[in-house]
C-alpha cells in the first residue's frame, strides 16, 4: 500500500485541513493518508482548543486514514524538533511521501534544499559559528545562515509553514530512504491571516471567532461535525490554565524553576515576578516578554512550566519514542496490519500500567490538560483508538 | 504594664473568643491582652475562612489590644510545635501570664504539670522509648506516656484544647520566667460540638453554617461586625484550593513530593493516586486517609504540599523567628513602646523587600492563600498594622 504522511495539529480541524488531506492523496497517489498529530499541547506552546481524541475523529471523518500522536517531547518544540519527531514517526512506518502546506510563494525545491543541507553541513555550521552570539534568537540566526548560503529559501518570519517545510526537508533528507515531498501552496488564508474567506480561514481566525462567541461567522469554513464539536465538547484556552501556571510560578523556588526545560538566562526571576502581579495569562505574557524571548518561545516555556517538564525527561523521550494510535479507518487498519512487522517503533493502542512509565510525560500532560475544564474526559487510561468504518 | 497573652486562630472570631479575651484581662488583672494569632493557614491544616487582617481587626474591636502573627512554621503544626511558637513569641515580649481555654473537666494544675515535665524529662523519654514503634501515632504515644506516669492529665482525644493546654504548660515551664497560667473552662460549645447554643457555638459549627448558607442561624453567636465580614469579605475553604493541590500532586514527580515537609513512609504514592481520581478535596481526603494518618495530620500534610514547604525551610524559620504586628489598640501601642527595647525578636510592622527573604515562607503562603478567591486583597506588601483608637 502506498502511503502519504501529513504532520498536523488541527486546532481545530477546518476545510483547509480537509483539502490538505484530499490533495495529499491526489498528489502522491497514495492509498492511505497518515496524520501525525500533536496531542493536547501544541507546537506554539498552547493547549489544543479541543482534546486529541475528538480532533482525531474529525480527521478520520474528513480524509485521513490513520492518526498517530506526536509525543509531547516533539510536539511542543520549535520547527526543527517538531519536524524531527514528525518525520521520525512517518519514517518508522516506512511512509512513501509527505505532503505539507507552504506559504512560500517562490518555486524552490524542498527536496533539493534537503539534499543541499545534508551535503553542506560543515559549511552551515561554519557560517552559524560566525554569526552566533550576536543577540539574535536561534531561528533568526538560522535565517541569516541560509540567507547567506542558500538564498532560494527566501526565509521570512511571516511564513511559519515555509519554515516548517524547510525543517521537514532537512530532516527527511537525513534518512536513508527519504520520502517524496509534496508541498501544497496555500492560495489564501495564510497562517497569520485573521480574515474569514469564502470557504477557508486560518485556525487562528477560527479560534478567535469561537472564543468571542461568533461561531456563526465561521460555519462555512468548518465541516459540520466540527461546528457541533465546538458547541458540544469542552473547549479550553491558555486562560483556563492561568491559575495553575500562576500557582506553579508563585509556589516554586527559583532553584526549582531553574530545573524546568529551556529555563535559561535568569528568565525565571522575570516570570515569577510577572506571575505575582498578573490577573490573566495575556497580561502575564505582555509583562514577561522581552526582545530576546518571542511570544511563541515564551508560550512554549509556559507550557513546560505548567507541565513540570525537565531536560532529562525530554531527552529520554527522544530516545525512546513510540507510536500511539489515536484512530483509523478500515483503510488505515489494513495499512497497520500490512506494516505491523516492519514498523520500527513500539506501537501503543492502549495506555496500560505497563507502558505508563514510558509514557509518563504524555500521560501527565494529558491529566494537566483535563484540569482546564472539568468536563474533559480521561485522555489516557481506558481509551482505545477510534475506528471509523 | 501587666500583660496577658492568648494564643488563637479566630476561624472565625465569635462570642466565645470575646469572652476569652475579657476573662484573660479579668483573671490575670492585665492592662493589655496580646493575641498571638495564626495567619492564613491554621493549626489543623486548613486555610482560614477569612484573611488574617480582617480577623485581627475583629479581635481588636472585641477585647484584644495587640495582634501578633504566629508564623506558618509554627502555626501549621501539631500541638507541641504550635505551643512552642506561641509561647516563644509571648516570652520574647516578656508577657506576664497566659490564658487559654480548656475542655478538661478535671481540676489538674497546668503549672504543676509543666514543672513536673521539666523535672522528669528523663523518665518521660524512657517511657516513650518503651512504647515507641507500636503502630500508634505520636500523639497517641504521648497520651500513653502521660497516662502511665502522670494520670492526672486525663488525656482524651476529644479534648484538643486540653492537649494544647498541656503543651503550653510544658513549653512555658521550660523558660527561665514562666508565665502565670489561667486555664479558662469552657462550659459549653466544646471543640467538636456542632450545636448552636444560646450565645456560644464552636467555630466548627459556625463555619458549617456559613458554608451551608445558614448565616441567619448563627447571628446570635457572633459579634455584629463579624456577621458583616462573613457576608462582605471573601471566604475560602479547602475546596477553593483543591484544583491547585490536585495539580501539584499530579504534576510533581514522586521524588519531588518526597521533598515536602512531613512526607513519609510512601504516603506520596497514595496521595498522588488519590488526587488523580478525586473531584473534591473531601473525596480526596476520604480516599487518602489511613489508620496511621489521622484527618488532621493528612490535612496538615496537604497544606505543606499546597505551599511547597520543605523541611529545611521550616527549621530555618524556627531558628529565625520574628514578631509580625497585625494590629493594635492605643493600649497595645503603649505596650509596644514600653517594651520596644527589651523585646527579644525582630519586630516587623511592614513587609518590605529587605525582610522578604526572611519571611519567604509566610509571604508565599499568603500569595497562595490569595489564589483561593480572586477578591482577597494583597496580604503582605504595602500592608500596615491596623490601628484602633
Amino acid at each position: 500500500m502506498k502511503s502519504c504522511g501529513i504532520i498536523v495539529e488541527y486546532n481545530p480541524f477546518h476545510n483547509g485541513h480537509q483539502y490538505h488531506a484530499k490533495m495529499a492523496r491526489e498528489m502522491s497517489g497514495a492509498d492511505v493518508v497518515i496524520a501525525v498529530m500533536s496531542g493536547n499541547f501544541l507546537q506554539r506552546g498552547e493547549p489544543a482548543i479541543i482534546d486529541k481524541w475528538t480532533r482525531a475523529e474529525e480527521a478520520l471523518k474528513h480524509g485521513v486514514d490513520l492518526v498517530i500522536e506526536l509525543p509531547f517531547a516533539y510536539a511542543v518544540q520549535s520547527a526543527d524538533y517538531f519536524a524531527k519527531g514528525g518525520i521520525k514517526l512517518l519514517q518508522s512506518m516506512h511512509c512513501d511521501s509527505l505532503c505539507f502546506g507552504t506559504d512560500n510563494q517562490g518555486d524552490m525545491s524542498y527536496e533539493k534544499f534537503g539534499s543541499y543541507v545534508k551535503e553542506h553541513q560543515a559549511e552551515i555550521n561554519q557560517t552559524y559559528q560566525k554569526i552566533k552570539n550576536n543577540g539574535m534568537s536561534y531561528p533568526q540566526q538560522m535565517t541569516e545562515v541560509f540567507r547567506q548560503i542558500y538564498p532560494e529559501t527566501a526565509l521570512d518570519f511571516s511564513s511559519p509553514n515555509h519554515i516548517l517545510g524547510l525543517s521537514y526537508a532537512k530532516e527527511n533528507a537525513s534518512y536513508e530512504k527519504p520520502m517524496s515531498l509534496y508541498p501544497l501552496k496555500r492560495e489564501q488564508a495564510g497562517y497569520h491571516d485573521l480574515k474569514i474567506h469564502k470557504e477557508f480561514a486560518s485556525a487562528t481566525a477560527i479560534r478567535k471567532a469561537v472564543f468571542s462567541g461568533a461561531l456563526d461567522q465561521i460555519k462555512q469554513v468548518l465541516p459540520e461535525e466540527v461546528v457541533l464539536d465546538l458547541v458540544n465538547t469542552p473547549k479550553v484556552s491558555w486562560e483556563d490554565y492561568w491559575l495553575l501556571l500562576k500557582y506553579k510560578l508563585i509556589s516554586s523556588s527559583i532553584a526549582e524553576l531553574q530545573e524546568i526545560y529551556q529555563m535559561k538566562e535568569g528568565i525565571e526571576y522575570r516570570l515569577q515576578e510577572a506571575a505575582k502581579t498578573s490577573e490573566t495569562f495575556l497580561a502575564f505574557m505582555e509583562k514577561a516578554k522581552t526582545k530576546r524571548y518571542t511570544w511563541t518561545r515564551l508560550q512554549r516555556l509556559a507550557t513546560y512550566i505548567l507541565n513540570n517538564v525537565k531536560q532529562e525527561e525530554v531527552e529520554k523521550n527522544w530516545h525512546h519514542s513510540h507510536l500511539q494510535v489515536l484512530g483509523f479507518t478500515d483503510q488505515g487498519q489494513r495499512f497497520l496490519r500490512e506494516k505491523k512487522k516492519t514498523i520500527e517503533l513500539p506501537m501503543i493502542t492502549k495506555v496500560s500500567k505497563s507502558v505508563s512509565t514510558q509514557l509518563a510525560l504524555d500521560i501527565r500532560s494529558n491529566q494537566i490538560y483535563q484540569l482546564g475544564n472539568e468536563t474533559i474526559l480521561e485522555q489516557s487510561f481506558g481509551r482505545f483508538p477510534i475506528r471509523l468504518s
